[in-house]
């Protein structure tokens, strides 16, 4: 099963290296990975997403609790969550393709960012399922490249990341008085 | 000065921590890095923002190419292309404030993907001054919350990642010519 992992950090030197070494050295491959400032410039946000034995992942997670510039650490699978990625598409364009990449692109709400006289580069974003599909979709017309940024994560609701255990147990809590 | 930074790698374990442990082992800050994989799923493709000084980086580079696992670096930044990223921000959503995040949310051409009693999550991307603008004009409203991607970059017309150095000089000795 998939994890999206979603890690605040303090902006040091090396804690990607150590943050993704945790999972390397494990033998967990890291499918993506995405890290940038937060609103605060000395935090930055990791989102990760692998793939593995529950009870591992488990140990992994509370192996980066424990790194000191790590601020929190929070298997987004285990909430509800939206996740997005962006990719960049450059598709051959000839004469007899175009139109049906622009029909695509308009489809997928995607921009053309690019162009030349045999190219289209294509911006599009949505879920994982919705990159494959415009990828798969365009595949047979001729793609020359691509560039994706990988998943970041947010829980939906009220809910961020800093408060995610504590109010996510009271979620949790309404839920089962709910039901 | 920043450098924007492609690389394309063989998924192995590690990879990505040695990649990134080469430049805060020389005190390079990597501000932002994304990774995924490309159309060929045994390959990822790496984008990393850095900045500091143009020898240093130049080195980096050249150790970067002697990894076994790298197949190619490029320094975006020496020539022209486009990056983009994708930024998910949850802001505070009052009766008094909804209209003016709507307003901003259509002229940004973002998306709301996910609403609550008193929270809206924002998609938005672009280029570093366009996430920028958006993320300060929504600042005043109140943002719980932000997570960014991070920049991918591609090159402009039809030369791809793989056969960059190549064609690129190309393209610079068109210019010369031309000019």
């Amino acid at each position: 099963m998939k994890h999206t992992i979603s890690v605040l950090v303090e902006n040091e030197f090396g804690v990607l290296a150590r943050v993704s070494s945790l999972f390397s050295g494990r033998g967990f491959n890291i499918e993506s990975l995405c890290v940038a400032e937060t609103m605060d410039p000395t935090v930055s946000r990791i989102t990760l997403v692998t793939s593995g034995n529950e009870q591992i992942i488990e140990q992994i997670l509370k192996q980066l609790n424990k790194l000191v510039a790590v601020i929190k650490v929070v298997d987004m699978t285990k909430g509800d969550f939206i996740d997005r990625e962006l990719v960049l598409i450059k598709v051959s364009a000839q004469d007899s393709t175009k139109a049906e990449i622009l029909r695509l692109v308009d489809i997928f709400r995607g921009k053309i960012v690019d162009v030349s006289q045999n190219t289209y580069t294509i911006e599009a974003t949505g879920d994982d399922g919705k990159v494959k599909a415009i990828i798969e979709l365009l595949r047979p017309l001729g793609i020359e490249e691509i560039a994706r940024t990988g998943k970041v994560a947010m829980s939906r609701g009220a809910l961020t990341l800093k408060e995610a255990k504590k109010i996510r147990q009271g979620v949790e809590n309404a839920g089962v008085l709910r039901s």
